[in-house]
């Protein structure tokens, strides 16, 4: 029997091949193409624009640490805003904090319609959690309407390419800033592969630097988000990530009773320790 | 103009694809099939058995990890060992410390000969140094012989499949074991993707517990290795590598004046932190 394999188009002159038992979606929505597969390694696949965007298998790396780091790293938040995030793999991870209210900013209906028939493994309840509300909206639109209301906000989006290439110019990161409490108001987002999208992470730690008074990188590596390490911003009106204690974070682990498969406190801090060609590509000094 | 790809044939379900601008060696050893090819993204790729070694781009990441996180957690490493490296590239980096002598036995001849025509960037000079002393053996071989004699042993080899199976038993860890000097000897070894080679860091962390006193796990990520972290062991007849301060490697770093592009100290003790499912799969209390 012929085997059936999906490659990945997101580099010029490297692929990452999963091999396929059945295609289940196959779709075009008003901002993308939607595809969900069934592969044999990685179970059931998103992809967007012929971009991997999060598997069964290895979407709790990637969604553990997007968010149990910002949200350890604050106090006590109380609202959270996720724009993107439509799979519904973030807001599972926030609903696990004691939070008041969340809101899910995702500008593609679609996104989230597939992922509730098909994603069950990623979103479980998440998207019925009388906590959670749903917006289908583009999160450009929605932030800019929000004056410090969030304690953390979570950017899930694809790259900027496409419909998320606004979710990282200068004018949004300040309605970003604006729309988090004073204080603690915590700001992360994904920033690609510092090894195949060189200039994703240095081009968003600047912007970010201007605005934020911390900003910090941290690190994770994800089996199909191919090109090594993937990289992650975080911003802060007042929390320095590298100052937080291993203490600190432990307590707030153990309090919330948090159940994680690759977060834990150690890995938190030891996420911002950075190889030294990509800390070049940032700034190297501690902020504040 | 047609494209050429190579696809890697590691993994069933699973594949890294790399575009080809020309093959400049396609050979079969006594021992495996040897490939070099000239890659678009990551320069001269090294393929053995159809599996990636080493690129020319990121070859810094692992040669740099597996040399000078146990070279740099000894007091003063003057004997080394490497089982397999024919590349050179982990022989370039020990000889960026003040060793007597480092002796690389390498199986297949083959592999050092086109590694020095092709891979000249990996290797450097490193197989003329006077310091270095080229054995074509089986390490298995060589390792029995020696009583005491090696501070550090590295053992750059494949997976443990072919020709470097041996290389991953309690038989070869035993010698390995014998073959340290007494107090400090360390001995460290590549062990795979925890993710998509799942047996390969417990299998070796089982076996070496059993003989060495201190046995550690640290990763990184590699860019052509896919399936996320790339893991490797750390086992020492005297130094607990959870217990090294901050401070003293970077004494070490700046004693030595090393030129390194991705290690530093801070990522030294930060590779050590594992997320909680790898951290299931060998034992997590600290040892000693």
């Amino acid at each position: 029997m012929k085997e059936t394999w999906f490659y990945e188009s997101l580099f010029p002159s490297v692929k990452l091949g999963l091999k396929v038992k059945e295609t289940l979606v196959s779709k075009k929505s008003a901002y993308q193409k939607i595809n969900i597969l069934d592969t044999y390694e990685f179970g059931k696949v998103l992809v967007l624009d012929g971009i991997v965007q999060t598997t069964e298998a290895d979407e709790f790396i990637y969604h553990e640490m997007l968010t149990h780091l910002p949200m350890l790293s604050h106090s006590h938040p109380k609202r959270v805003l996720i724009i993107g995030g439509g799979d519904g793999g973030v807001l599972r991870e926030v609903l696990k904090h004691p939070v008041k209210e969340v809101f899910l900013v995702e500008i593609d209906e679609k996104v989230i319609e597939l992922s509730k028939t098909y994603l069950s493994a990623i979103c479980r309840n998440s998207f019925a959690d009388r906590r959670a509300n749903i917006i289908i909206d583009d999160g450009v639109n929605f932030i800019k309407e929000c004056k410090g209301k969030f304690d953390v906000t979570i950017i899930d989006s694809s790259d900027p390419i496409g419909p998320s290439k606004v979710l990282f110019s200068s004018k949004f990161y300040r309605d970003a800033f604006n729309a988090l409490s004073n204080g603690e108001g915590i700001f992360a987002q994904q920033t690609g592969s510092p090894f195949l999208q060189r200039e994703e992470l240095p081009y968003v730690y600047k912007r970010l630097k201007k605005i934020f008074p911390f900003v910090a990188t941290f690190l994770t590596a994800v089996p199909t988000y191919v090109g090594g390490f993937f990289s992650f911003v975080f911003a802060s009106k007042g929390i320095d990530p590298l100052n937080i204690h291993l203490a600190q974070l432990e307590k707030r682990y153990r309090k919330f009773k948090l159940k994680t498969r690759y977060y834990n406190p150690e890995i938190h801090l030891a996420s911002f320790a950075l190889p030294t060609h990509i800390k070049e590509t940032v700034e190297t000094k501690r902020n504040g």
